[in-house]
């Protein structure tokens, strides 16, 4: 069995990787680390897992008796905790952003606060698991991508690898549900001012934008230039994503979407949708999939890519996890096959 | 012209009473007075009101110079600030629970802090507005009905009055909208835990438990108990009480709602329903309506009433401005006649 | 491996049947039967159901090759149809309203049409699982119990059996998700109309108050009459019931605490919470687990007990696997084990 | 006063001018007509105006005894039933699209049926309200704008007039409230489908997607193709459009700025946010106000417009009356005073 610790044990990402993995058959859970709460049972926090008796424990050497540590935290914190680690032995995958920017620069301009050691940045290889790079026996270090960059790297990485669109005319506008803020309180999610509530923010400067910049550049060799509008949904999971490119040239519907299917054929979690049809958040709810419809405006050879996830799963812990399985040779799916939950 | 401050204009009270003000004939908002915010504009905090120019100032003397100062604070303020206006002539509508409660005990009790010296308490004129015993010389200190229980007295007066029920059965299954709980930041009122969520609090300690009995018996003539329960429904605004009472003896359905009829006829604010209709709490949202409908097992002796409100508006600054008008001895519909809205 | 067929695999039911075996180890889903969509794939009418290959077939003698048939219909549905598959040795597990009254008049009043054949009842067992009767020999027909009964009865079971309260005095005020009233369209459930609304219904008519009354007649041995009002909730899925009933002695909270940990120790879906503490319908959404919560205002000798499930889990679909399980002689928690999805 | 009647009185749009209508000083509503419920009071399809006593009339000659006829019917109607209206001198203000599209053939390609004969459809005034040509004298026929267009076009407007945007480049991706959609019922507006749920639809192919380029086309004075990709939000009231242009030249944020502050200093329903700051869906809940906010990306000359409205008020009924307003010769706002309600 693969020994496991999370840390972060009071936030959304640390509960859902505690909701999938108990289906993990490879997986054993052993500790769940945080600061803040040190010895309390994690049912206290969390009644929803009042059946499981389970305590927070805190960060220290023992962690480095597990095979694997996620950092389910918020930035500025796994840059510090997961050096000692990884000299010890242990595989990280961090769900936070210290080791999503190869850029130090860029780090310190969206995060506010100095980049992770070049050193320790050269050991971390993003990855979307579909087009993931993981090498069993080299990778120490894993980058899981942002729930955002998640949605809109699938749904654009075929066209770009095939060099389809024009990738100076990315237009990208996200949606997510709220629980992609987090579990920390402010106004802004406050029950009474977020129902019923649609709103767009952080135009132009969300900590996602140089990631989708520099998964795009680096697959199209070339630098490019996105725009990124983040929005907030008045729901709790889920993010749907309308991406917006000119096409290189006239380019037929049926085309298109034949990239689509021959580069996700073999993909247990990308369901594209039929031409005419476009997903909704609710159809991935709970799940690890990553649904995509497409929209050709032949005669004005431009396109619209729809993708829907769960931000929570595929877009955070689900995703995770399958990283985990490609660095242990396992099947990809192992312990995700959890159908959405609908209605 | 009236004119009136509000205290705690950074609260949910407070915005209501601006919104519901500007179509008052007869009333002026002189100042909205906020302890952190002073010389704030009110559209920093709420950019719904961003056309209006008012900023929000420091509660002094200047205080002094309105006619009029209503309380939408916490508890715990008013008791503090409201002696030093009422001296100075001002009159105080008090929308916090600081003069609900006649008994000092109880006070302390269930709001954890000493009540209002016993002086100020004999001024305090608690006034569920359409049972109101407003006396435009006399009265200078209203105590503004808590939202749970206007719905639930609107509810019971006229069968306690009549005698009726037996006051020791009452049993009372409140739910209320999230605005209830206030603007401030809790856990329990982050949307995404709150979202598809329901439950019950504070089963046998809520702070409206002792205003409810208080009320019910003063007009009994007895002292009760009521088992009361509230629930938090996942909505912004709304109340909505279903009240269960034992009947003395043998009432048809018709008789009962007969009494209703009789009791709210000439009341612009109350709506009895037909029987075997029940109100929703959608149909009175925005306005100052409490909607009542009645259902009688003539068979077990037994009944069951179902009353809604808007929290925010009959249950607080609605029904504040009402009891100003009966104050002022204006028509007591003054200013209040919007519809709810619908969808 | 155990074959089923589901009939109503257009409703929520279904849907939720299939979502749950998935993860049965035991069990293969071999036919879903649609009237209405015959031939169609499942996907065109759930499209989060897109990537399996599963069309609807209609119903006809290939069903009675399956080892049991779910019915996930309305009412008036499987009293026609399971006598066939009886006779041709298929057990049947009904989740619709046909075989839960022993009373054929009672039925005739709640449910507006004949009852079922008095033979046929006589073969149905009324099964809330943790207290069931299923004989894996004799058993051939199950009355699956609605979604109200099971959050009430697993609720008042322990109570009754003990002898601790007054049949007569219990009041119930259960809440449901919208989800409940099933997937056909009807004004009251579209979305702008539901949401931000909260309403009771059906007050002293609603089918399932018989239900809660023979059940609760039959363990007490006498009969009994209670008071049940059903609300709606603007969330999609789970059932909060609030039990009101009085002591027939002077009990400790204490007490009546421990009389629920002992009834249920053994049942791994029930979880007593501790005492001051209330479950909250969210943290049971999308499993099979019924929370309980307990209030005694022991100076009354009045008792609130809080029960909350997910109505589509616990309510109807769970439930059913659960008396699948006990039919087959299988541990009662086989392919239930996922959590609660949170948040 | 102003005597109007109402067409369509069982939707949305009706019960929103009856709402507003009973603040509006010179006006008076004489007939709330519904073909289906012909003599049945208001109430009983919409409780919330449970006080009010108005039956639903028959639509036949006695129409012509009003100033003003609003149809709020969907399409397909009023081009049948206002030209007898016009012809004897009632003014018709027709909130379905009926009148909007001045080419026959889009009407047709659009709607899928035949549109309103070309005399007819010369009479209309597709008035924008804070851009409108109403004439007094001479305007018998206002089409009264669809909800999105409303949002769109006020955002738009300003930066084509003053040719600062590549008119070319638009793209509009918007978000609406589900009683867009209307009252009647269909699956993907249950409440248990909806809820939680986020979608695009109708990409390429909505209705107002004509209407949007005529008004662009007709300011530009050149043909102009926007893609807009429409989407429905959890949520029953609100939109809000993110607008993506091309800036001709380099231009700062500034100057964008202040040409929308320059061109709606006048207008009262028109709010231009400050730099950096994004107007939210509820920021405008139940009122006729269309807030505005800008981003610039100065360096790729880029911008985002980002404006709200609540669907129903300044995308429907609002701007309906806002132009009733306009052909008396009214200053614009009377009648539409109401703030936003918040939360």
């Amino acid at each position: 069995m693969i020994t496991v610790g999370i840390v972060g044990g009071s936030g959304y990402g640390a509960v859902e990787l505690i909701r999938l993995l108990q289906h993990h058959p490879n997986v054993v859970i052993k500790y769940v680390f945080s600061h803040s709460k040190i010895d309390e049972p994690i049912s206290k926090t969390f009644p929803h897992l009042n059946h499981i008796a389970l305590n927070y424990t805190e960060l220290n050497e023992q962690a480095t008796s597990c095979d694997v540590i996620f950092f389910a935290t918020p930035s500025n914190v796994s840059k510090h905790l997961a050096p000692n680690l990884i000299n010890k032995g242990v595989k990280v995958i961090d769900l936070s952003g210290d080791f999503r920017l190869t850029d130090r620069n860029l780090y310190q301009t969206f995060y506010g606060e100095p980049a992770a050691e070049q050193a320790l940045l050269d050991k971390a290889l993003y990855s979307i698991a579909e087009w993931s790079e993981i090498d069993s026996q080299r990778t120490k270090l894993i980058a899981n991508p942002g729930c955002f960059p998640t949605s809109i790297l699938l749904a654009l990485h075929p066209l770009i690898a095939q060099n389809v669109i024009d990738i100076q005319s990315i237009i990208i506008d996200s949606k997510t549900g709220v629980s992609g803020a987090g579990r920390s309180l402010a106004q802004h999610v406050h029950y009474a001012e977020m129902n019923e509530n649609f709103s767009a923010y952080a135009i132009g400067n969300h900590k996602h934008k140089p990631e989708i910049e520099q998964y795009i550049s680096k697959i199209a060799g070339t630098k490019c230039n996105v725009m990124f509008t983040p929005h907030i949904v008045p729901m709790t999971r889920g993010i749907l994503s309308t991406i917006y490119v000119k096409l290189n040239e006239y380019t037929t519907a049926e085309h298109l979407h034949a990239i689509y299917k021959n580069n996700y054929e073999q993909k247990p979690f990308i369901r594209i949708r039929d031409l005419g049809e476009y997903p909704k958040t609710k159809e991935v709810y709970g799940s690890n999939f990553c649904d995509i419809g497409l929209y050709v405006d032949e005669k004005n050879q431009r396109a619209v890519i729809v993708s829907v996830i769960d931000n929570l799963v595929k877009g955070a812990s689900g995703q995770a996890i399958q990283n985990l399985n490609l660095l242990y040779g396992l099947d990809e799916a192992t312990g995700l096959n959890q159908l959405p939950i609908y209605p």
